[in-house]
């Protein structure tokens, strides 16, 4: 934990905030990373520069993208992605992925997968935030989409891959939850948790092309059929399912209308700052969890009193209920 | 919290512990009671008794039953009651319904709608636990196995519905999970979460009588395909897919043997215990963070200084983490 182990020299904060609020993509980078730390002095910094940015934070559309791997999520972004720069958008894409972490492949591939969009002076793209938990790694994207509406932009997508238990944790943090998924019969609504499909404001199927088509449109009347038994959601919102090729470019500037109409509409009836203030205030709640546990097992000789505990327990010695009694009057 | 309040006149500790070792069901009842009550002198005598009978507790196999409602749920379990009470067994029946408490419907009827084996004087059947959040049910019920277990109870079933997140919670305090199922096509397979399907040491299509034996059948293959697509168990256990009817009373004894097979294989290759240590560190881990949570929110004035920090969050006037911060230092 010495300074020398640092990757780079360290930078005073007010310079941090001004090149973020510049928008400047290395700065943004670097303000990332800084919440991302673990350090302790960088934990100081890091409250102190969220906190300074939190009132300019907020005004960007917050969009989740999920879909089973090999439904094109990469294609698909960064077909998204260029269309809304064109619009004169400016576009960040972050990524949640808990199979992965940066010692491991997958991630090392972002940059490369959306050439294009990456390439983009109105883009920016952010590999999945690192953590020990997938609680931490959401909170640091949380702090990840603050950081990227402080230095300017509109649109904040939040990738993540619809197999696990990433998709709630990525809806708790965005306005509007897309759901990529592929043409085909019945096996794909089994492929997709049903749970995730129930979530979505938008399902979207990928890939409607050349010899795809007409399986597309089958779908998509399998879809809706499914969508339509589903309970309202709370945003009075009629989820659409639609047709896109990202490849020929086909229904994403379709998409893009549907979710303005979106925005228009939960803007209009309250939805859309009551589940902004939601999702913070669960946000909260949650970070005191996280708190209150790392406070209690970083207690000084716990880690032998539970030691000492789990043996008796395993062995039927004492009760749960007086192992936990006594750890807490010890 | 008066004493007039009490719906009993207080019992003797002793008393209550030699009754139920014992194996008296009214005491059961009583002790049951206790270990689920929320008052602070109640709580003291349920860490005691809970702590005494702990050595004697374990000695049953725990078979957690789930299936989607409309499965024939009670009827299997009163089948199954009914046959291990015949082979000499003592059966405990307790469930955990997320979605009711004792002030709603369903569950005062649990002991008509299982008649016959309520009757019987070697079973023993209790309601749902009450608790004001799924995890206390989870602690309540543990502790019910437990109390059930002293009282001399060999099998110890605990139903719950297949339909929300109360199923890994059951699977965390039993041996073995059964899910129940229906004859039919795929939809079956959708309706009940794929999940769930995951969790299951057996599957069980119910009903599969009269003119409904063919569809089961057919519906044998493809949970069977769909079972083999599952990566293998902790248990090194084939998960069987069996037909049975609850009403015919067909191919319950045949489910039980599959059970006794498995016990057999788990005890031998260690998992058995394996999973029962992990089970109760787990518990043991969840009751500390419970503890801690209800230790914090209790405290004076934390309810005001979280109300004033949760109002400024909502408007963005302080990050997540700057109030979490002040938090814990007020």
């Amino acid at each position: 934990m010495d300074s020398t182990f640092r990757r780079t020299p360290k930078i005073h904060l007010q310079d941090l905030i001004d090149g973020l609020i510049g928008g400047n993509r290395a700065f943004l980078s670097k303000a990332i990373t800084l919440v991302e730390s673990k350090r302790q002095d960088d934990k100081v910094q890091s409250a102190e520069l969220v906190d300074k940015i939190i009132s300019t934070a907020g005004k960007s559309l917050r969009i989740g993208i999920t879909g089973v791997p090999g439904v094109g999520k990469s294609t698909f972004i960064e077909a998204f992605g260029i269309q809304l720069t064109k619009l004169g958008k400016k576009v960040a894409v972050l990524s949640i992925d808990p199979s992965s972490n940066r010692t491991k492949g997958s991630i090392l591939g972002d940059k490369t997968r959306m050439d294009q969009l990456s390439r983009d002076p109105n883009a920016f793209i952010r590999p999945s935030a690192s953590g020990s938990s997938l609680g931490g790694v959401a909170s640091n994207t949380r702090e990840a989409i603050l950081l990227c509406e402080a230095a300017g932009f509109d649109i904040i997508i939040i990738e993540t891959v619809g197999v696990g238990q990433s998709e709630t944790i990525v809806k708790d943090m965005v306005d509007y939850f897309l759901l990529l998924m592929l043409a085909g019969g019945g096996d794909e609504l089994q492929g997709i948790k049903r749970g995730i499909m129930e979530m979505a404001d938008h399902i979207l199927i990928n890939k409607a092309d050349k010899e795809n088509i007409n399986a597309a449109k089958r779908s998509r009347e399998d879809y809706k059929n499914a969508v339509h038994l589903f309970p309202p959601n709370e945003a009075n919102w009629t989820v659409p399912v639609d047709l896109c090729s990202s490849l020929e470019n086909e229904g994403i500037l379709d998409a893009w209308k549907k979710i303005e109409m979106y925005q228009q509409q939960v803007v209009e009836n309250g939805w859309f700052m009551k589940n902004r203030s939601k999702q913070s205030l669960k946000w909260f709640h949650e970070r005191i969890q996280t708190r209150l546990e790392s406070n209690f097992y970083s207690q000084p000789k716990i880690h032998e009193e539970i030691k000492k505990r789990e043996l008796l327990i395993s062995e039927q010695q004492i009760s749960v209920r007086k192992a936990v009694d006594e750890l807490f009057n010890f």
